[in-house]
């Protein structure tokens, strides 16, 4: 960012940076302009209040500080007085600003056109977001932990259903992914959690990650167990998977359990300030490639070793093909699996933040395939 | 839209308008481009077999369909491969395209640059996504369904309550806004929904009507409850709002109830096809006027009466000061209220479709204020 006026607009639900820079939760949009020491919000009046109140700016301004009433009466159109007021803010810091990727281009042609300058920056405070601090972290770690009550709670019921049938029953009713799920979002949202959709996917079904699970489930299958929730007071994400079966295995399941469990140790022993993320993933390949999972049939890995999570669920840095240095503070998921249409699904997922000499695992849970 | 060519990008969770267009939902991005018949998604080829059962576009073809992976290679930047590869998408279709008002800055200077001109249109699909089909209605009514049990569960626990050393007891311990918002949370998990978070205000503080609500509630205060949650599987929203009170009203509550009630009711005469929004909108304000609410002291109406809700939680139409033909097929919520910040807030909301000859209201709940 070579231009020292930056520009996010937005509302903070959905843009994180708008999020990161003001520590203001708004569902409707507001505008965010910053110069050295200047850290301006202007909101719509009636969020004066709050916004002074809760948000980590130094100086808090209205819409109507701008005159935007006024500009809606003149000329008849929201859209037209929204950039107008937008550009008469922005032009308070000079004739420029660095704005991020993802800002609207309405509106950045309209900046343009009442010659305000953009440089358009598609990684924006990314590099800042991934040095989590010390309370960032404890609020990802938090989050971890209500997660791991979620899925303590699914493993524990899966661990108490008896065969009925050929099929897996808990208090009698046959157990199946929606149910199980309903377990997790509940444990979840009571501890003041958005839970997502997590997903509960057993069979071979669950060979396509992005399945989210459905229908009963056998015993011998293996049951990937996906959690990935929000907390609603921190809005950082916490991200964990373990993969259980009930009942003998399938043929095969175990061998992959234990695999998939050697490159994650083989994984996590790579974790350091310095290292190229690459090294992570090459490393759970290197072991995949020893067990003999990387031939044209049967089990393989089909995706990258992990992201990083914060005010995302998906952030940088990946731990995949491409070069990228780890940084002290970065919080990565290290989750490898094996996928096969045939037999099922293995994932192992932890949740780590990057250290001066390793990591420091933000999960607590046990790893156990059979329950 | 003057240009046939329709181009969205990004992911259907945040983006309203490619869900609507390609009923598919993706938390990663990906490219959909109309041109007539023509309807095609472009997406990771890891949701390739998932998009082809579950979307509503005529042709699914997947990013290395377009050489990303080369891309990334070649060019060792994803922001860059992204942008190649959407404008070989687009030069399918020709040399330009609409796209939204949000559609990312960073990607329209790149599109541009290689000669795509870009006709931006801050209103596209608006006017189509309000005219609600039948099917779309019936979402909406089932989201309002899920809410409406979710309203009764937290009045009847306000019913149960009993004053304890002049707080509001539940089962023995004092009843929190936060409790009650949990309990109208779980109900809403329980029920496929995600609950956002709930307004559940009580007393003066509710004059705020951004406020979320904390703390024990008292006998006589006046309890908003908001509550309008998304449905995971059809992603529309619902919206309701009642207002209770546990015990005598504090002086003054009970009128301006009796002013909101008889205001929803002017509102909802109003509604028709082809009636100016704005006149829903003046009828609240006469009924206030009229009650003496309109001074500079005391009781006050402090927003629009109305908006429309759809896959967004806020959609067109309003019903405010600005002029807006209704359509068939509108589904708006009808919510006035009166706000002081001395004695608490009122507001009752219902959620209507409107019709050729009025409205149908596809809320079902009582308005009772002493419960």
């Amino acid at each position: 960012m070579t231009n020292p006026v930056l520009l996010l607009v937005g509302d903070s639900e959905t843009n994180q940076n708008l999020y990161y820079k003001t520590s203001f939760l708004a569902g409707d949009p507001f505008v965010y302009v910053e110069n050295g020491d200047r850290r301006l919000m202007v909101i719509t009046p009636f969020e004066q209040g709050r916004a002074r109140q809760e948000s980590s700016t130094s100086e808090v301004r209205t819409f109507d500080d701008y005159g935007h009433t006024e500009l809606v009466r003149e000329l008849g159109d929201r859209s037209k007085a929204w950039s107008t007021m937008v550009r008469r803010i922005v032009k308070e810091f000079g004739d420029s600003a660095t704005v991020e990727g993802s800002f609207p281009v309405h509106l950045a042609d309209s900046l343009r056109s009442q010659g305000v300058a953009l440089e358009v920056d598609p990684q924006l405070l990314m590099l800042e977001r991934r040095r989590k601090s010390d309370e960032q972290v404890a609020a990802i770690a938090e989050a971890q932990q209500a997660t791991e009550r979620a899925m303590t709670q699914a493993i524990s019921i899966l661990a108490a259903s008896e065969v009925h049938l050929g099929v897996l029953h808990y208090n009698g009713i046959p157990l199946t992914s929606e149910r199980l799920r309903s377990e997790v979002e509940l444990s979840l949202t009571r501890d003041g959690m958005d839970p997502g959709t997590p997903v509960i996917a057993a069979g071979p079904g669950a060979a396509d990650p992005h399945w989210k699970g459905a229908g009963p489930i056998q015993p011998g299958d293996s049951v990937v167990l996906d959690i990935f929730p929000r907390s609603k007071t921190t809005r950082y994400f916490a991200d964990c998977t373990r993969t259980v079966v009930r009942g003998e295995p399938r043929p095969e399941l175990a061998a992959m359990y234990d695999a998939v469990l050697h490159a994650q140790e083989a994984a996590l022993r790579e974790i350091r300030a310095g290292t190229n993320g690459k090294n992570v993933h090459e490393a759970v390949l290197a072991v995949f490639r020893e067990a003999g999972y990387e031939r044209e049939e049967g089990p393989k890995f089909i995706h990258s070793t992990g992201h990083g999570v914060g005010l995302n669920i998906h952030e940088g840095p990946g731990l995949g093909i491409s070069d990228v240095e780890l940084l002290e503070g970065d919080v990565v998921t290290v989750e490898p699996g094996l996928y096969d249409s045939q037999v099922g699904a293995i994932r192992i997922e932890d949740l780590v933040v990057v250290t001066k000499d390793g990591y420091r695992n933000l999960t607590q849970l046990a790893k156990e395939f059979e329950v």
